[in-house]
């Protein structure tokens, strides 16, 4: 997630050093790994693949340290699978005394489309910053180049800007020093469909590369903890590697950093100090209710519960307070609005009808362990504000949610009361087989994350085999289109499609997109 | 001096442990000093300045902390003066939270016309590595940005390439720590004439500039030890900051990497190992004697006398034994050329066996002092060559010396002739005055280097005047282009000259253009 842009900067935040000090008392251990490149290549036309590009194998890594380069050379290692990490390489001069610096440029790509884009084209409104490159001037030489930043990546673009006349350079030991807090090798969904098997195998290392020092958005760019993603990330380690560690510091996190009134920030930045972000996000600031509920479930940790379980209150009473009508109708806030999708083309008031719903009866049931008698007044708000969705937000001459002033049928709205079990199991089965005869193929929708809810909402509602088909279509496209890590975006009738004016920063392994590994054990196991 | 072009990747060196020890023994200790920016600078069309650009203040550094930066925006810095050393500045994000990385690039500037070239455009022959550029991501801040290259320069231009569009970045504290082997200040050299005081000035922050590890060609950018700028250097420090030690150890770094066959390489890199470069050039190794003679005559150093004469023979003799005919004629080698000066538009034979003559009266110095009883064998093949010369390459007719097979008359041959005294005083005043008349004005010529030696020979003839009148106009001419520190090349009919296909990389603090410090000190005062 990072596609949302506030400026929110008078919101003044608490910083609870308790919940602070816990986090710290959970940060991970990462496991580090020295990979070393399978082969050099160079980018050919290859239709298959995004954007038409492709590599092809010009030598073996072995024979790296006889080749010779110079001004304008070009080289290309491939690591043969996505990583996170960093890189370094030794370097020696060859023939005369060296007499000038080596210039090189570096350029780090998770996918061979980007090492066919020259960023001085980017025009994005996105940072430009992201892009994975360096100039890196060495005086002297030889030299163990070791970089200190950390890249996204499987191919390095190595391109010397120059030697001079009198001297080249040649390149050895090149190596990438793996990082992640994903700990061992989780059995893979058992299943005989290849295509099944595969979107498993690119879905754990989808998560495990995202899994640095807290579950991060996009180890290319957006390195931030995002609540939503967190979500999804927490569901599917639960399923995977299981480092509940992890998921309980990124909580405490949270929970320190909440604004004065209340409300969780979409996002909170680790480095160089954990500060939270000025955006606020209605569902994202809901979803810590659900991530604690999902976390105690997993965890039975009344810890962590009796910590957070004040800070997961707010967020209720707020909507509570500031949103909910006498007669259940939600009134939203254009200062603090309601994410669902990254699309702006639809109305997402009923979607985020069914994500307050979906939220309280997680709190609901957080409030039960803790046997608080405060329940009553949560159920009957529950009741109400559903009683007025089935009334009010339902068509039943179409069988379908309707959302917005103007009646607007989407699929966010079917999906997320489907999500919310507003309805019961037949009534949401007719609902989802709805939306599939009227709404399917899917239009408009570029994010795996809602992508994830309707896939979710497919099985959920018993309609299993259009489950597994979406899994096919969405994710099983991307890997027919190249990919060893899940993205950011995708929408498959426009692949080259990116939320930032330019497909340069987009990120090939986000951790919204891992979550065919929750569903496929989840729901197919 | 870095224009030749040789690659003799066979030639076999010594490295002589003795010699190189007592090279360690005399590292200069450098003077480090911080140097603040004087204003904030944009550059503006100047038509009396060189390629018509210069500055106007926009701001006073002062101002500085109260500016923001974002995406393209651009920043110089003006230090006030030609300085060498490191950068820093302080770096702090303004706004949201820092929601991607800064990305900065940085381009440090001798002149005012680097700040409005772009090194993409350069396409000269020599390496691209030496653009004073760096693309710096800082992934938090605040941040300390110390950038671990040194540079050479008086503005830094910062470009923002990227903020994001939520923060902007403020800089403070910006500062050079400037380093230099010059201690203290010389006396000014006394006169009346404001041009020659500021001729001066501009030539003692020159050769200040220069004086570093070892006496540099550039510190932009040839940072090796040559020995013609050695000599030039070793003159003009003599007379001003008089650090013997650091020409010391740059003779016994010449002494202890010699080629196998005696001969001196052209110049030496200091770093990251003492490594002999394998250009070749007779004149180069021949000054080796001559500087070593020269710094007998100023410290009386007989150790150094000693540790040295021998591979001072060694230069001599390779000439005598490979070069000289019975006759005393001299037949060159192309593969051991003269280099006198970058122009190869002119014969140099003349010139070559002016200075054979000019090293072998200094090298018979040297021999007296040490009462060898060789000296007579080096007397006689000196009287023969200088017989030779008088007899077959002076035009009495035209009085001036002719060069190579086409008997070329060029203002070389005779500015060496008089320089190695090869006629009587009368003659050289003559001789000389036939130049002027004929050869005047100078042209073709483009370096600093090559005005030296004929402002000198005006002035060991005795045309004092016109000695004057070419420091004024040459080096006067730098100034008045906005000169701080004198240039590595300068053709006053062309200013915009380069001799690498492009001025981009040309070095505007060069030692072999500070000699008017020298040249007024010895001559006029």
């Amino acid at each position: 997630m990072a596609f949302t842009f506030q400026i929110n900067d008078d919101v003044e935040f608490n910083h609870d050093k308790q919940l602070l000090k816990k986090a710290d008392d959970n940060i991970p251990e990462l496991a580090k790994r020295v990979v070393t490149p399978v082969q050099v290549v160079e980018t050919v036309i290859d239709k298959n693949l995004l954007d038409n590009v492709g590599t092809k194998k010009v030598a073996d890594a072995t024979q790296l340290s006889q080749m010779k380069f110079g001004r304008d050379d070009r080289l290309i290692l491939d690591f043969g699978n996505h990583y996170v990490g960093h890189f370094t390489i030794r370097i020696k001069s060859v023939g005369s005394p060296m007499d000038a610096p080596l210039t090189l440029k570096l350029k780090f790509a998770e996918l061979p489309t980007e090492l066919n884009q020259d960023s001085q084209d980017y025009q994005g409104w996105l940072s430009r910053s992201w892009m994975q490159e360096e100039t890196v001037h060495l005086d002297e030489l030889p030299a163990n180049l070791y970089l200190p930043r950390r890249y996204s990546f499987r191919y390095v673009e190595i391109k010397v800007v120059d030697t001079s006349p009198k001297w080249q350079v040649s390149f050895f030991e090149p190596a990438l020093i793996a990082e992640s807090a994903a700990q061992g090798a989780p059995t893979p969904f058992h299943t005989d469909d290849k295509l099944l098997q595969k979107i498993d195998q690119v879905g754990l290392k989808t998560l495990a590369d995202c899994m640095q020092d807290v579950f991060e958005d996009g180890p290319k760019r957006d390195r931030r903890l995002w609540i939503g993603d967190l979500r999804l990330q927490a569901l599917a380690d639960y399923q995977t590697y299981d480092n509940q560690t992890l998921i309980k510091r990124c909580l405490y996190l949270f929970g320190a950093l909440a604004a004065k009134d209340g409300r969780i920030p979409a996002n909170v930045f680790v480095k160089p100090t954990y500060t939270p972000d000025d955006t606020f996000l209605l569902d994202y600031s809901l979803f810590f209710v659900s991530i604690l509920d999902d976390y105690f479930q997993h965890t039975d940790d009344y810890t962590v519960l009796e910590d957070l379980y004040p800070v997961a209150k707010k967020q209720i009473d707020y909507v509570m307070k500031n949103m909910v009508q006498s007669n259940g109708k939600i009134v939203f806030d254009e200062d603090y609005p309601v994410f669902v999708d990254w699309s702006n083309e639809f109305n997402k008031d009923t979607a985020g009808v069914a994500i307050i719903i979906y939220a309280l009866k997680q709190f609901i049931h957080l409030s039960r362990l803790q046997r608080l008698d405060t329940i009553d007044y949560y159920q009957k708000e529950l009741a109400q504000i559903t009683n007025y969705a089935k009334q009010n937000l339902y068509n039943e001459e179409r069988g379908l949610f309707i959302s917005g002033p103007d009646h607007e049928i989407n699929i966010a709205s079917q999906v997320w009361m489907v999500l919310a079990q507003v309805m019961t199991p037949e009534e949401n089965h007719q609902l989802m087989s709805n939306a599939v005869k009227k709404l399917f193929p899917i239009k408009g929708i570029a994010t795996p994350y809602m992508y994830h809810h309707v896939t979710q909402a497919l099985f959920e509602a018993g309609l299993t085999d259009a489950g597994i088909q979406l899994l096919k279509d969405y994710w099983g496209k991307m890997i027919e289109l190249g990919a060893d890590t899940f993205w950011e975006a995708f929408d498959p009738n426009d692949p080259s499609y990116s939320p930032y004016g330019s497909a340069m920063v987009n990120s090939y392994c986000h951790a919204w997109s891992c979550t065919p590994v929750y569903l496929m054990r989840k729901y197919l196991s």
